[in-house]
């Protein structure tokens, strides 16, 4: 009889893991393997669908959105990820509350359900690191952040596993919110300051967008002085009808999607004709030559999330819970007892209701 | 601070479920509740969405399913399948494995996780007998069954919740199958005979197919002689190029999908144009009046699966579950410590980390 148990990893199970091997090793090891799985897409080793989901305005604005990928002839890989704005001030909840699920591909056991929320922050974090590494100049020094909330902490932290930070330049609506920013990225080493929108604009080498201003706001970023050679990565919740880069700013960028058909319907990519928008990230890195003339040009990374890297954190916690024996396994699913009598549940329990 | 559990109702809670209240209160609360929301759909109450998911070859042929609902203003409900008709001789696993979430729409918190294989079976069933009881002959007495395995026990029960059968003919290519039907039909109270298709189609009142085959194979009912009033549930397995019904016998009947865009790409509608398939289930609920003539006639609801199916069961299921105490409550998700900080997990954790 194979394994039938699931393995529950939790946030305070991933806590555990973090404990033990650190978290920049592991942000390491999901910048690595996300690197690796854009390198492998598209030759059929993994596939994605399009994310499919729920939109409401009631009782609160949210959206319940499903974001399925498989690793061929190991695991289907299933986020079900939830938006929800007024989690912090009315529920102290985080605004993405999501849980990844690994099936696998031989008998569509449940093999593993993790904790989404940490993930994706993670993930997205991982990314913007690998589009930054090919797009951004080598160079950068200076890193811009518009948006200080959760998403803000992975994306200081994946950047600056890849690049040396000088000083940070940080703007947020919220002053609350960009007051501790410094005291949330103990990991960046260098000053954080907080300064204008459009002296972050003006003065960043790399810099990340992460807002969630409503849908029908204005652009959080319109046309302005920037570096030649900024990078920016457009990472803000993506809802159809909202963007954060206005479509002047955008134009004159070099775009590349995580997922185009996505990006056309909830990114930036949204202000784009089809054909003005660049390669999809798996092609930047099965061949970053290619686009190494871009690391002295204009470039925006549009990160609307792509099922891929949803695949790579999960397994990627997996692994090191597995390997760290952290984790509950608790048995869900049916079982052995008769494949043929939905109602024969197990020999004790038959006894029990023939009683 | 909210409830952030998750309540775990595995299979053994199932059979405790069952051993509480009994498999006839279980199915009949599963049709009762089933009935009202095909009634209440399409008015905004429930929305659904397309499946999507995964077919493969390799390692054995199978499939991973996405299966997407929502009762407003409540729960999303995501049931994932997995169809892998080597899991009974390879592994002793049940073909269909699943497991079926709700999801709070006010927060996104994953309320409940069930396992879905015996969910499956009971809402199958439980749709079926909604069908047969607006289009079957009312005072159908000889119930056929084509098929004869763990989905045939379901149907049997819940048709037998509806209707009161003085006889039962039954056939399966597999004779172990056939032969052990009547041991897992205990609550039939009517002798089970093992007979020829023609012979099971040409005497049921009602019948069911509940088959597997392969799909390219011929269909499993070709035409025949028949009772004119005879109602078919085709509920066996869906795959794009399968059916279980000849495209002649098909074409003279009064065909009732429970999902109709799904129906046309891997139901028996496959055979129909679309212009000569009936009204979807939830019509019929509205308006059983309209099709009373059709109890007098040759029908057939094909049954491939609506993913409101999924979160009824999964709501009756939990119900239960939460009335009786039973299952486990374990906390998976991102907890309120700072919904701002990702790597801030608890104080106790933060002090660790800090030292």
């Amino acid at each position: 009889m194979l394994e039938r148990e699931t393995l529950i990893v939790s946030e305070s199970d991933i806590a555990a893991i973090i404990a033990s091997i650190g978290i920049d090793q592991l942000m390491d090891d999901t910048i690595d393997a996300l690197q690796a799985a854009f390198f492998e897409f598209g030759n059929g080793a993994i596939e994605i669908r399009q994310r499919t989901g729920f939109v409401y305005d009631a009782p609160e604005p949210g959206l319940v959105e499903f974001m399925p990928s498989m690793r061929t002839r190991q695991s289907v890989a299933m986020k079900v990820v939830g938006y929800h704005p007024g989690n912090p001030v009315n529920r102290q909840l985080p605004t993405i509350l999501a849980t990844n699920s690994l099936y696998d591909t031989t008998s569509g056991h449940l093999r593993a359900l993790v904790d989404g929320t940490f993930a994706t922050a993670l993930r997205t974090g991982a990314a913007s690191a690998v589009a930054s590494s090919i797009l951004a100049a080598p160079q950068s020094r200076v890193l811009g952040i518009i948006g200080t909330g959760a998403q803000a902490v992975t994306q200081a932290h994946a950047l600056s596993r890849r690049f040396v930070f000088a000083q940070v330049l940080i703007h947020d609506t919220n002053g609350d919110h960009a007051r501790s920013f410094a005291d949330r990225t103990p990991f960046l080493h260098a000053p954080v300051s907080i300064v204008s929108k459009a002296e972050v604009l003006a003065r960043a080498d790399i810099l990340v967008l992460a807002t969630s201003n409503p849908v029908g706001a204005p652009p959080v970023l319109a046309n302005g002085l920037h570096q030649p050679h900024l990078h920016i990565n457009a990472i803000g919740s993506d809802i159809p009808g909202k963007t954060e880069l206005s479509a002047t700013l955008l134009q004159t960028a070099f775009v590349a999607p995580d997922y185009r058909i996505q990006a056309l319907v909830e990114g930036e990519c949204q202000q784009l004709s089809p054909d003005a928008i660049g390669p999809e990230l798996h092609e930047l890195v099965k061949a970053p030559e290619r686009f190494w003339d871009q690391q002295q040009c204009f470039t925006v990374f549009d990160s609307t999330g792509n099922p891929l890297e949803d695949l790579v954190v999960t397994e990627t916690l997996v692994r090191h819970a597995e390997c760290l024996g952290i984790g509950r396994k608790i048995t869900i699913e049916a079982g052995v007892y008769d494949p043929l009598d939905p109602y024969r549940f197990d020999a004790a329990r038959a006894v029990a209701r023939a009683s």
